[in-house]
């Protein structure tokens, strides 16, 4: 049986502040650290021996499967970084606080730029000191690939080439691998691995920092998906991620 | 010009103990991350933008380089890990605390194991629990590669080949890079790079932590290396060194 974990990165500062986080290199706050402890030692503790690691290229990411793998004993596993893995774009959203912008544009906006598949919040200027365009870290990436913007969709789009050319084929040679990225950057692997609708994938509220267990038979076929860890526990960090674009 | 910084991890559990570490995998100390948090805020503000980092499959070392990235806010970066960047295999001396061997053997005993150029410690057995020959991290690694133990001669053979066909090269795509590692791995490379000979390598004591710098002109010829940080604690930290093997 092969393995794969994805993992949603812990309580970063901006969720804390209800901001639209985005490609914002924010930090984890010490709650997201101690929930990336606490899913490590979860880990370690049902024996999980991941081969190989894949990451964004966001801090809160990087710095959530280092802390999983320190507790596991597993730092030295290689571990490969992936703008593609990146959270969603935000575009002009990005920085505003949500609550802001739901007063301002009612619920029913924010939830559509939040939560439309295929609407994307207005586009970042090229020269705005937010575009990816002028940081450093995105120069070898092919301009026509960075967004200024995304739906939904975009993000899936962009994510399943290194999901299906990298993630995925490295199962043939590793069996159990771990993927810590974003509440969207996952989704779009969710949503392609259970086939999940446009319509319903919207919905799917990831909890942060609890592990998602794939599990494929010998022909990589899914033949089982499950959240590890208390039951209760998960779902009521789900309803605390559906919450957080309401009006406060 | 083309600069590489070399950087010995924080203290970690045994050397606070005082035990001979070598491929053990033991962590930090408090104040060894604190060390690391020191030489990342150093290295940011002096401007640093590292491209690429290497270190070793030892946790002391890849928590000291993701402690220094992130400081930097290059949590992105590809790292790259390696065995050959390990510390010396200190055998079976591996465990013991090095006052206690003092006493048992003397201090000259010890100095001899410790520094001399090429006395290795006595072997471990193939099934020592210490073996990597048990330990999965190594399996991938050829056999006749994987040491039971190390004179200061094997450790410097054994990563030589690393910096000469990947670290060194790497300079070509990068301006900057960053290699975490150990006290011994980096007396090879230092060694090799400004041509010290077998007998004055024994009595270069690197301090923990201290960014040290070399640069490179256009034709990859050696042109300047430096300690980065205060001079009078650099030497302080070097002193604190060379008296670790000492009886107490």
């Amino acid at each position: 049986m092969k393995k794969v974990v994805l993992i949603r990165h812990g309580e970063s500062v901006w969720n804390l502040e209800n901001r639209f986080t985005g490609w914002t290199d924010v930090d984890l706050t010490e709650t997201g650290t101690k929930e990336a402890i606490k899913a490590g030692k979860l880990l370690k503790e049902q024996g999980f021996k991941f081969e190989k690691a894949y990451t964004s290229y966001l801090k809160r990411a990087n710095k959530t499967l280092n802390t999983i793998l320190d507790q596991m004993d597993l730092d030295w596993i290689p571990v490969e970084k992936s703008w593609r893995l990146n959270e969603k774009h935000y575009g002009m959203l990005q920085g505003l606080n949500k609550a802001e912008t739901a007063e301002k544009y009612g619920d029913e906006q924010v939830l559509i730029w939040r939560r439309s598949y295929d609407v994307p919040p207005t586009a970042l200027d090229a020269d705005d000191p937010r575009s990816p365009y002028l940081d450093p870290r995105y120069k070898d990436v092919d301009k026509k690939d960075l967004p200024l913007t995304e739906s939904l969709k975009d993000t899936v789009e962009r994510i399943l080439p290194y999901w299906n050319d990298v993630i995925f084929p490295s199962l043939k040679n590793h069996d159990e691998i771990i993927v810590a990225a974003h509440g969207n950057s996952l989704r779009g692997i969710i949503k392609h691995l259970k086939g999940i609708s446009d319509a319903d994938i919207v919905s799917l509220n990831l909890p942060t920092a609890v592990p998602y267990l794939f599990e494929f038979d010998d022909n990589f076929n899914l033949v089982n998906d499950e959240f590890l860890g208390d039951p209760e526990e998960i779902k009521a960090l789900m309803d605390a991620v559906a919450n957080q674009g309401k009006k406060k």
